[in-house]
């Protein structure tokens, strides 16, 4: 698999935030929003932000800052959240279940068209709008939808196995929320979602901030 | 607030993967593991794996590796995750149980010791053996359950008032999973989390593997 140039991944993670502020600024009407005054609400650099946004092709204006509309349309279309991704869960959980509920998703292009569970009580229900299949349902349905990217809550212990099935239904992009680093051929997508990354730059900043507790 | 130092953050990002290395190590009934195979397991370069992990002050002995349980022991104190975190969660919709219910936070010190949500069907009731209390008893439990740590799923459009509420009760470290920009007082500790991030990551991932869908 082509390895996405690690310079420009944090630049990527950040555009979602871009994205925030500027729509926020459209919203209060306005057509120009300077590099300053994101930088400002991002707690960034403005030469960080002149650099992230430049990946977009839209270039700010001296004193007059970055057109919002073209923008928000720019970092859209970088992202291809200006495109519809034919999605599936797997693991109606409670962490499947916030995913499926993820108003900003959706918004975004992110199309979740069935879910899939072991527990027959789920089975045959509709959770925020998406039915749940039983998980033998799955490699059908995946063909039959057109599905390209599972989204994966299943416990850790299933999750090699699942993902196998994934492949083999022909999914090109596993978004993986368990903690298990798949093993799947070189063309398969696969993004890792850690919350426990998260926990560690918390408690980290906890203890250098006010001390250990 | 003094700014945990940019350069070291992806590191502390990346110690929780490599815990999960190291202990599935200790569990095969490994004394030592080398940084190579380390590096292997999570596609990263050796020069990266040991750079990272000098810094929990733990050095690898050549062609022996990293003492598995010294590291392991390294990792979480560095982490500051040998130590119990008092915390609360503030809205029990899905992502909130979800999060209540995620064992390898409760691993590795995070202790929930309450939930507030405003549903008067929730209140009184215990999720993931986390009872749920009315947002309006929440300022008191802060202080008589002597919480540091508040985790915020509750809806955008309420996030800057429980923010200034938590403040209020003297709160130390908010983490934030809503995608409102919190404004709180300089030694208030924020982690925001995105998932938009990691949907953008994979969407691009996904256009420069397979084309545009």
């Amino acid at each position: 698999m082509p390895i996405v140039k690690l310079a420009s991944l944090p630049t990527i993670k950040r555009l979602p935030s871009y994205l925030h502020v500027v729509e926020a600024a459209q919203k209060d009407g306005k057509d120009f929003i300077s590099g300053t005054i994101i930088a400002e609400e991002l707690e960034l650099e403005p030469i960080q932000v002149r650099k992230d946004l430049a990946i977009t092709g839209i270039v700010g204006k001296p004193r007059i800052g970055f057109p919002v509309k073209e923008l928000i349309n720019a970092i859209n279309s970088f992202l291809e959240w200006d495109k519809i991704h034919r999605a599936i869960i797997v693991g109606a959980g409670n962490l499947g279940r916030a995913l499926m509920g993820y108003a900003e998703f959706k918004r975004h292009g992110m199309s979740i068209l069935a879910a899939f569970d072991p527990s027959t009580d789920k089975i045959g229900k509709t959770i925020c709008g998406v039915p749940v299949h039983s998980l033998n349902q799955m490699v059908n349905k995946i063909r039959e939808l057109d599905v390209h990217i599972a989204i994966l809550t299943v416990p850790s212990d299933q999750a090699q196995a699942v993902a196998e099935l994934l492949v083999k239904a022909g999914i090109k992009a596993i978004w993986n929320f368990t903690n298990v680093k798949l093993k799947v051929p070189g063309n398969v997508v696969v993004q890792k979602e850690d919350l426990s990354s998260g926990y560690a730059v918390l408690a980290v900043k906890m203890a250098r901030q006010h001390g250990s507790v």
